[in-house]
């Protein structure tokens, strides 16, 4: 009885509001996630879910509701939202894109959280990542996020990048050089490339949507090129193990999965919503009830 | 066990989102009294309090953030709100003060709850209403909303209005000869304009703050001129019984506390959020419990 009383609601007028916005948002782990993590803190916070159309007025109308606290901001929203911001990180501006939003007394900061959560995902892997030659496949939007924060974080071997659309890896590329010191590579996403820069990466990133649900059985990688030592990780996160995890793990690879990204991507918008040190193991347990597992 | 679980609130991406605006509103009985009810009929909604300054733009949002379906407004915005509707009856028009929204897919439909609820609180303590001889006592917001529901919602024998600020008077009586046809009075609140007008009245209503905490030993009605048989209703629940409802209970009137007014009010509201009954009994426990009762 006290563990269900504890965590239950109890709202009063100082009740923070936290949400998030996409279209749609009907599918989203975000409240389900966030209220357990809030009710195990005892914060006097709630998450609720808007489908939004009219970005700009959603965004104007958080400003001027004290007590909306945070927003978590998903498709396809995570680019036009940069525009309604008061400050925006260097490294934010540079990928391009947020998917949090704070509000500090009307004052709006953006933030991006999935190439930390990425880092995060890895380096909580036990992953070394400086000195190391990276290979990314895919140039999108998640491929941005987490190509700048590995190369403004870190100091690799090299950073490959590897996309079939040339001016979009071409403009990620260019950026890369132009933002960070590091090393970029990148060629076009062919069997043989793949296969060259595959074997000589030690850790390889799908930033792809190829594998996941309903495609289970597609991998970009070739399992031969796969071996021991390397560390793949794939960020899609239906399912839970793609092709690629599993060809990986069979090959010996250390494997990690794109709803370790997930979490920790919610766990830092947690943090930034709170203040709070989030409550990890809560929410790895209530994506990985929700994802079937 | 089961009725805390019952009673607990699980969010997920369809809940909808109903708050109060105001500035203030950290002393708001609102989120309890809303989310007692939801809970209560396990209804997925939960309600926040947001102080607001720019009205517009947190209106706008409201427009925009699908699932957001309802707004209890309080002052300093029940005039100004009406500017952001798409639509408000022409009785709350008249009133020229509205305490709820409602989003319906993004349209808006403004209404006043403070009328109805002061004319349910009547009705439910069995007072006739038709053919009564009605004294209002103060012409300001509160007046219009009960004086324009009970002109336009029975037939009343007439409707005096007393105040102490004559442009104000002037301006409500000239609105309500205009917008209905009840037999309307109106004369200056002087003690011997009140002494008159009390003892030819069926019903006294005070719609001034006199007697509010924490001036609770003010009634601007003098006891010796209440009798038996008269109904009063002072809309100040704070405390729940003032003055002047001790001095008519002493005299033999029927009395009616302004929380039974405020319950209603939220009554009504809560029926227009949900489009279900609203647990009266249950609004009425928390308010009760709120104000210390």
């Amino acid at each position: 009885v006290v563990e269900i009383m504890k965590n239950s609601l109890s709202i009063s007028p100082a009740t923070r509001l936290c949400a998030v916005i996409g279209n749609p948002v009907s599918h989203s782990l975000s409240p389900a996630l966030h209220n357990a993590a809030f009710r195990a803190l005892g914060l006097d916070f709630v998450y609720v879910a808007f489908r939004v159309e009219d970005l700009r007025s959603a965004v104007g109308g958080m400003r001027a509701l004290e007590n909306f606290r945070g927003l978590s901001v998903t498709i396809p929203h995570k680019i036009e939202v940069m525009n309604y911001m008061d400050e925006i990180p260097e490294l934010d501006r540079a990928i391009g894109s947020i998917n949090t939003v704070i509000n500090d007394d009307g004052r709006l900061t953006g933030f991006g959280t999935d190439g930390p959560g990425a880092l995060k995902a890895m380096t909580d892997a036990g992953v070394t990542i400086d000195g190391a030659k990276v290979l990314l496949l895919g140039a999108g939007g998640a491929a941005r996020a987490i190509a700048f924060t590995l190369a403004m974080n870190s100091s690799l071997n090299r950073l490959q990048i590897l996309d079939i659309n040339e001016p979009m890896l071409a403009g990620l590329v260019a950026d890369l050089r132009k933002g960070t010191g590091a090393k970029i590579g990148d060629s076009l996403l062919t069997p043989g490339n793949v296969a060259r820069e595959v074997s000589q990466a030690d850790i390889i990133v799908n930033c792809t949507p190829v594998g996941m649900h309903p495609r289970e059985r597609e991998s970009i990688v070739p399992q031969e090129f796969l071996r021991s030592g390397q560390t793949v990780f794939d960020i899609v996160y239906n399912p839970l193990e793609t092709k690629l995890l599993t060809d990986a793990r069979r090959m010996g690879c250390r494997v990690i999965s794109g709803v370790e990204m997930f979490i920790n991507q919610a766990v830092l918008q947690f943090e930034l919503f709170t203040g709070a040190k989030a409550p990890v193991d809560i929410m790895r347990k209530i994506v990985l009830e929700r994802l079937g597992k």
